[in-house]
């Protein structure tokens, strides 16, 4: 049975839905600052400091746990569509990955949808890869990449991306909730309908067409169930059950699988969109960073 | 007209309030878990950097804004009846105030009451004082103090303190919402009792209790009501008129007054306790923010 501290993020996911129903003409900047509260429901890490860098004009914020060792990396993209959410939302998740992991973590601010849809998003993550290897001489084998909803999506298009440019592959990736963007096919957009607390078609197709604009909803950068996952570096997917986006992680999995990728995928009994969320808080999120900490650390050579 | 954002500290408050009403037999555990979301109200303040250190043993964090001097520093202690509260739930809030002086914050974490109940904090806070003199080198010229509620007495019981040890004084105090500790005489208690939406008789006593302990409710390194203000620098002083901790506020002032000490006091209309919590948010909290910075910068020399 779900924890009732998990209860937090199915509180916050239906405040958030309750105001935008109640206001169905909420302009941009106020739905970006109800989602500013993301951060809300995780517990403060500790002992992690938060250093902004700019990153070839990209906003970007160092991670950094205290003792952990700095010449490995964790790249990170953050959640919301491509449309909301920030480096700043997302500190303390990333920062509790990074300190389980023992290794730094760059949150990028890729810049977002619609101001600069696909491939903006994906090309600023490939831009901070290159900057990780270039200006922080780190080691192609000592990187890995992580990210929620559509930057889960990011930490699977992103190495499309990589290998699109020529550069050596990160020596991991780490999709949480990956979110297939403009895409409603799931069977699980109808199966958890009444379970999943934010996500639904209606909100999938508004940020996938910012997100899309003109161009092809089914580009293998824009979505991974598009993706050819042909030499991949070895795929860790977490998603909950209760998610409407689980069936995207389930395809994403078999698509990679069916490419010769090394896969792992484990599904939460219960859980809503990126309960990882919930670290310092709920166990179920704790559990599941230990997990990807666990998983990671032989794959950087920690 | 109290802006409309402003409603979200009353919201934080009264969920506040109801939790710890339907439970009174909550522990202090869950109490801190609670005001462990105080920041939530705070928009992070963007391009400002936090970095932990330790103080001879008391957990600290730097607030850096980006392009901020080095060589002047505000002392920061948190509010939360010097029993809840930390770093982590004021670093935005300090972070705010250290960016719109522009320079560093010291947020210390002093050990709080119960484990360690008064003299601990004043004592912690004096501490972190003489480090920044002797391990950063920074003039007292160039340091002010700041804090909120029971850390905006600590922002005038640890110049008591300074005095006390020898040492020279800093340049400044800004205390927010100074709270007189357990000393519910204030007649705001009762006019305020329908409008502050956090502090009560109860709550000011049960947190009294915990932090003087088996001390002197009426020590002048305890009670800022009985604080000795001679010599002391300029001190600037923000509250709420809504605030049952009002007249804290109006009778510090007047004491720091009698005693020759340069005094300035500004009641904001319809304004909770530590309304500047609200900052990013409510624009009562951006321009008093704005105004302390633009009080004390000469003062620190900027």
């Amino acid at each position: 049975m779900a924890s009732p501290e998990s209860q937090d993020l199915v509180n916050l996911y239906k405040g958030w839905v309750a105001a935008m129903q109640a206001k169905p003409d909420m302009e941009l900047e106020e739905i970006r600052k109800l989602f500013g509260h993301w951060g809300d429901v995780t517990v403060d890490p500790r002992g992690v400091d938060y250093i902004e860098v700019d990153v070839e004009g990209i906003p970007a914020m160092w991670a950094i746990p205290k003792n952990s060792v700095q010449d490995r990396a964790l790249l990170c993209s953050h959640g919301g569509g491509y449309v909301v959410g920030s480096m700043y939302t997302h500190r303390k998740l990333f920062g509790h990955i990074a300190k389980a992991v023992g290794c730094r973590a760059l949150i990028v601010d890729y810049r977002r949808a619609p101001e600069n849809p696909h491939p903006g998003p994906v090309n600023d993550m490939a831009t901070a890869y290159r900057w990780l290897l270039e200006h922080e001489k780190l080691s192609p084998s000592h990187i890995a990449l992580t990210g929620d909803s559509a930057g889960g999506a990011l930490a699977l298009t992103t190495i499309a991306r990589i290998r699109e440019l020529g550069l050596p592959l990160p020596a991991a990736t780490m999709p949480m909730s990956p979110w297939a963007g403009w895409d409603t096919s799931g069977k699980t957009y109808d199966t958890n309908k009444d379970k999943d607390a934010l996500v639904s078609r209606d909100t999938t197709e508004a940020l996938g067409s910012l997100f899309i604009g003109n161009g092809d909803p089914k580009h293998p950068l824009a979505n991974p169930l598009y993706t050819d996952y042909t030499g991949f570096p070895p795929i860790y997917i977490q998603v909950g059950d209760a998610e409407t986006l689980l069936d995207d992680s389930l395809r994403i999995a078999e698509r990679a699988k069916a490419a010769g990728a090394d896969v792992r995928i484990d599904v939460y009994p219960e859980m809503q969109h990126v309960f990882q969320f919930l670290a310092g808080n709920a166990p179920e999120a704790d559990e599941s960073i230990q997990r990807m900490a666990a998983w990671v650390r032989p794959k950087i050579g920690l």
